[in-house]
């Protein structure tokens, strides 16, 4: 059946059922990363440079572990001789680098020592005890200056083979790709225009800081308790980081509070570890926000130049970019992400997109939500909506009159299948907020949002208990209500009810690989593979009833949870209700489970479309976001609660990254504002209603139609916020965040 | 290739390498029952019936339910309401009322109600606060005193179909089988022994008292950690008496210290469990000695006649015996399996058993270790061994001619495949030990045993990581070294070291259905299962490579490892070894596993001699064993040091009982020796070194020829050391356990 038909044949799939780990969160069961305990059990705490960048000339640790209660003291040395290669090559030993410095202090926070100890204050009190000799070297923590000559060197020999010659050591990887003639494209514009604009770090912000409880022997046999997106990934980077077997590593992911990119690596597992192997005792480490904010992954600050050519039809004839990303001490910042996203809405004739990576004295940045997206749309859409004000031109008839659709051969290369682009600029055309009036001083802003969403290595195995209900185990932490939407297709495709599946993230021992909770891939991907295994399952009953009934399996179908015999059989037997081949299957042939192992190539990438009005006090400079609309093509919407909630959350951590949250870096090359006090992200009252739209244009990569959904809703805000901030300040804003200071001093340059 | 042939073909199977969990043992780092903990915790204690058999007139838990650290308080109202069957049709209610005492206290020991309060000490104290008037009933704890008409009856109703009509109440099934007609074989036999033999209750002694920790919340969704040999008959059945669906509840097997039989069911997870959901928080339970004692499973205490023909040259003309075994209050003892078990060695043409199980006021027998075996052997072999003295005959000849063998129509009905009983004979006649002469005052007895074995649900998955190593997940908690032969077969199979395979005891939320670790089932059934589903994971390694090198799938074989090509390809590619495939499994399809669920059928019997010398201490009654040696046949010993391991603790198991261990009731019915200080195991002084010899004739049912050996090591103990010391101190003894007072009380009444 074709998977726009198949919409209403659905039971289960597009209802919204409570999420099973509901009373578990609300009662206060579910178990987080800093909930576990092991008989023995030591505390550790880690000793953090506070240099941006100095060399260690020596480390003292007799005091420290002189101290009664001191069962280890760690450095470096402890860990792995990881070899080094330079760009992301070099993963494993840039993760160690980070995880406890080498030579240098590379950044403020940057972990140089650790301790555990018998309870959390006496290793906190020995870590001071711990004498660090440092030379302090010249630092850089701004991304144009550190492409400057004469910027301090990170590390020399980083950059990989990607870096054109002559770059500042400091460049690297560097990215280069889109199509057609640019300048001939720019000269047939009526208009251009090409500008700069700057994005902040800011952090991730969840609620939970990084924990683990670890355990490893003398005999490299170990287990890891952590809060995670994936622990997978956990388990083979921590593996490398002790030198021991990933097999011998059982990594077990705890509940988890918020990730959104931020818990897809390692900071603090290694180190419990390693002190764990060396204090012959489990280990438990607990971040404290401070720790946090200095020492985790923010997103990558960027500098930006976007120029697009445009006729007075609306007609985009070329668009160009440069988008230079900050990522801290080490390679990853996502320049090529940037720039791969930063005009995949638009099918053009004439682009291309430069991205860099570029390393400064900061911690290394992680993942954000559709890395590199957010601040691309911002200089995109930004211009865009400028070219449209210039013009004369309606922002959303702009859009649809370039937008990607299926054959559009995207920006960074692909041709598109099918997409639902148009469809969101449709439903925002027609959607009762974009004709309603604004108030004066209130601007209203646009934006389209692009990502690519990821399939990644999947496997799912699902087994039936007697009683006919079902243990579903899959391998991607719960990051968004996950387990609501795996329980969801497993009832649909066994025709049994909901409640009757517990879905359990299985730990890195009882299941296949698993890539992390990112990419927008769980409902996609684990999804995928849920419903393959289910369909295994499935197999497995209908050959029990076939042997049963005495007919080839292949004359039995599965319908509304039984099998039934189908063809010349049709209506020999009564059907057999699942629950009736349970109860027999061990005298039957055995227990009966379900399987699937991949890496899906077919997840759909996504786009949205934001509607924004804000106004500003032009005496305060303060933003008010006053009325919010996501609308974003799911492909098609499991639980569609859960959906919006993603919508909302993409939305509401747009609004912040928008408006207030910065890292803000003393002249020291310290972070000022590594406190909830001081890093201002949105509380309730910061936030309006934020109105979702749901479009459901089907993913031809899914057996449902699924598309991931939970990045793509963070791609337009920045964007958005901006053009109904520079409408109702009268004034272009360039610089995020749009806080109170700097709309006040934009409003003073313009005004 | 032939089974036989295959032996000497083996890389690991039959090497003794360390086992993976010997430093978590030996460190203190492995976790038990009691080792869990969870935030927010309890502390659950439980009263018991001081009574043997009582009406629960009114039980009163104000007073505890108004303690401050009180947070539950729970009695038989707050579990399920399962329904009553006769027999074992009933057994979730026979578990359900032994687990909480329903209308009546069956015996000293039984639980009553129970509390959860926020420390242990709190907790018992509360429990004293339970008042419960008690009307105390007639009671009756041996077992042919409850086959008397005029017993008070344990429950109306309880027996099951097979009763014939007639019989005390108390005999809740019967059990007959044989063949041919052994009153004309008795009329054939020169010499017809008869003789009455009576086994004492007996605990497994496992050195770590049952201990859980459970949380169950009121959306019926619960976790429990708890001690056990099989977490998923824990699971079926705690969901079944708690009223909730056998797939919300998780559990996960602790490391466990010693089972034998005595862990297969369930006594304190329902109680906290039902604890937990009325506290709203987790609760843990750790069992005292003394309850361990009073309220888990000791083995039956049997009472039995036995009758056996023999000519002159040794040959059996029939064989008849009746097997009363005290099962406790609840159905169960193993009557029947005693009465098959009985002439079982034995090739006979007339062959008669009955096997009754009777209730008494006493805890529910559990299993231990081939139950029923160990006392049907003493009564057969006591018989022969008195035979061969009257006759004059060689006991090691006489059973050689009267073994059954391939072919063999069993006692209990089947033929027999291939067996190795005879091997054992011919093993034991060679051993020195029983051509060694005997020092005046010693006898040496002789025995043969055997065991059926169980096949059993089964499931088993493996998953590869990208370095080449192997996580294999087994639902069978290890008791005796079994994730050390699972690694064996893992790694003979994948062709890699033993090393590079990590075992994993999966919960049950993430594996296929598994029957308990009993019925010597693990390293065959388990077995089977590990090296099917690596075979399974094989054959993806085997396609990789097929894809890689563009051939078919079948034209590729694995080999040392390594995939190689084969038939007209062969050559024409370097192997391709197992890491370098898994290297890149992710960008070549996904994850690689391997799956097997099934039922296997194959589990083949095994059967044992045993040589004892014992010399007995004429004015104290002490027995000491001086020399013991135990031939068996394993099949294939995958692991020879942990078969030599299951050899030597049936035989120290075996030692205790024949020795010194028994229950002992008093007049009021209630248990007098609930203590290791009264309860006397075996310490290393009461033991001799105890040799062993691997006998390895494969059972045709595994493919590398495995049976089980963790049973039938304990079959011939009893009767061997009977019969050595009933030659030393020349008088029969009829009555275990022969602790010094029962030997010189025979003294006295023989001498």
């Amino acid at each position: 059946m074709a998977l726009d038909d198949r919409k209403s044949q659905f039971l289960h799939v597009g209802t919204t059922p409570n999420r099973p780990d509901g009373l578990d969160k609300v009662t206060g069961r579910a178990r987080f990363g800093a909930d576990a305990y092991a008989p023995g059990m030591l505390h550790g705490a880690i000793l953090r440079s506070p240099h941006a960048h100095a060399r260690i000339k020596r480390i003292d640790i007799s005091r420290a572990e002189a101290l009664k209660d001191v069962k280890a003291v760690i450095t470096r040395a402890d860990f792995a001789d990881v070899p080094f290669e330079p760009g992301l090559q070099g993963e494993f030993w840039n993760v160690l680098e980070n995880v406890m410095a080498g030579e240098t202090a590379l950044y403020d926070g940057h972990a140089i020592a650790a301790v555990a100890a018998t309870t959390a204050l006496a290793a906190r009190d020995a870590v001071k005890l711990i004498e660090v000799e440092y030379e302090v070297l010249p630092h850089v923590t701004d991304v144009d200056e550190a492409m400057k000559d004469g910027a301090p060197i990170i590390r020399e020999g980083a950059a990989d083979y990607s870096v054109p010659e002559g770059m500042h050591p400091n460049v690297v990887r560097y990215h280069e790709s889109g199509h057609g003639d640019v300048e001939a494209g720019f000269a047939e514009a009526d208009l251009v225009i090409e500008d700069h604009f700057v994005t902040e770090a800011t952090h991730q912000g969840y609620i939970e800081p990084h924990a683990c409880l670890g355990s490893l022997g003398a005999d490299g046999k170990g287990e890891l308790w952590c809060c995670t997106q994936g622990h997978w990934v956990v388990q083979k980077t921590c593996a490398a980081l002790l030198g021991i077997e990933t097999s011998q590593l059982r990594v077990t992911a705890s509940e988890i509070g918020g990730g959104f990119g931020g818990k897809t690596t390692v900071f603090i597992e290694p180190v419990a570890l390693a002190l764990s192997r060396k204090a012959n005792r489990p280990v438990k480490i607990v971040m404290s926000r401070n720790e946090v904010f200095r020492a985790t992954g923010p997103t990558a600050s960027a500098s930006m130049d976007v120029k697009i050519g445009m006729k007075k039809d609306g007609t985009i004839t070329a668009a160009e970019g440069v988008f230079r990303l900050q990522g801290g001490a080490f390679p990853g910042a996502p320049g090529d992400m940037t720039a791969m996203c930063a005009f995949a809405p638009y099918n053009l004739t004439n682009v291309r997109q430069v991205g860099y990576d570029v390393m400064t004295n900061r911690p290394k940045q992680a993942a954000y939500r559709a890395p590199g997206s957010p601040m691309a749309a911002f200089a995109t859409e930004s211009v865009i909506d400028e070219l449209c004000n210039q013009l004369g031109l309606d922002p959303i008839d702009v859009r649809l009159k370039n937008a990607s659709h299926e054959g559009t051969k995207a920006s960074y290369g692909p041709r598109f299948e099918r997409i639902g682009l148009v469809e969101t600029l449709e439903a925002a055309k027609a959607h009762p907020h974009y004709l309603a009036p604004l108030k004066p001083g209130q601007g209203r802003g646009i934006s389209c949002g692009f990502w690519f969403n990821h399939g990644g290595e999947t496997s799912v195995s699902l087994s039936l208990s007697e009683d006919g209900t079902v243990q579903l185990a899959v391998g991607t932490p719960d990051i968004g209500g996950s387990r609501a939407s795996m329980a969801l297709m497993a009832a649909e495709v066994l025709g049994i009810p909901y409640e009757n599946v517990r879905v359990t993230i299985a730990d890195t021992a009882t299941l296949g690989y698993n890539d992390v909770s990112h990419g927008s891939r769980v409902t996609y991907a684990s999804g995928l593979a849920t419903i393959k295994a289910a369909e295994d399952a499935v197999r497995r009953l209908c050959a029990r009833a076939a042997a049963k009934w005495g007919i080839p399996e292949d004359a039995v179908k599965w319908e509304n949870g039984c099998a039934v015999p189908s063809g010349p059989n049709a209506g020999a037997f009564d059907p057999l209700p699942l629950a009736e081949i349970t109860a027999s299957m061990g005298r039957t042939g055995g227990p009966i489970s379900g399987h699937y192992e991949a890496t899906p190539e077919g997840a759909g990438v996504s786009f949205a479309t934001h509607i924004v009005d804000a106004e500003v006090d032009r005496e305060t400079g303060k933003t008010k976001v006053v009325r919010y609309t996501v609308i974003q093509d799911a492909g098609k919407a499991i639980h569609p609660t859960y959906v919006e909630g993603q919508y909302q959350g993409g939305a509401a951590q747009g609004i912040g990254w928008a408006l207030n949250e910065e890292y803000i870096y003393n002249t020291s090359g310290r972070l000022e504002n590594p406190l909830f006090l001081d890093y201002r992200i949105p509380v309730a009252s910061d936030l309006p209603m934020i109105d979702t739209v749901i479009v459901e244009v089907p993913n031809p990569g899914h057996p449902y139609g699924v598309r991931g959904v939970g990045e793509t809703s963070i791609c337009p805000p920045l964007a958005a916020i901006a053009n109904a901030v520079s409408a109702a300040a009268e004034v272009r804003m360039r610089h995020l965040p749009m806080s109170p200071p700097r709309v006040l001093s934009a409003l003073k340059s313009d005004g």
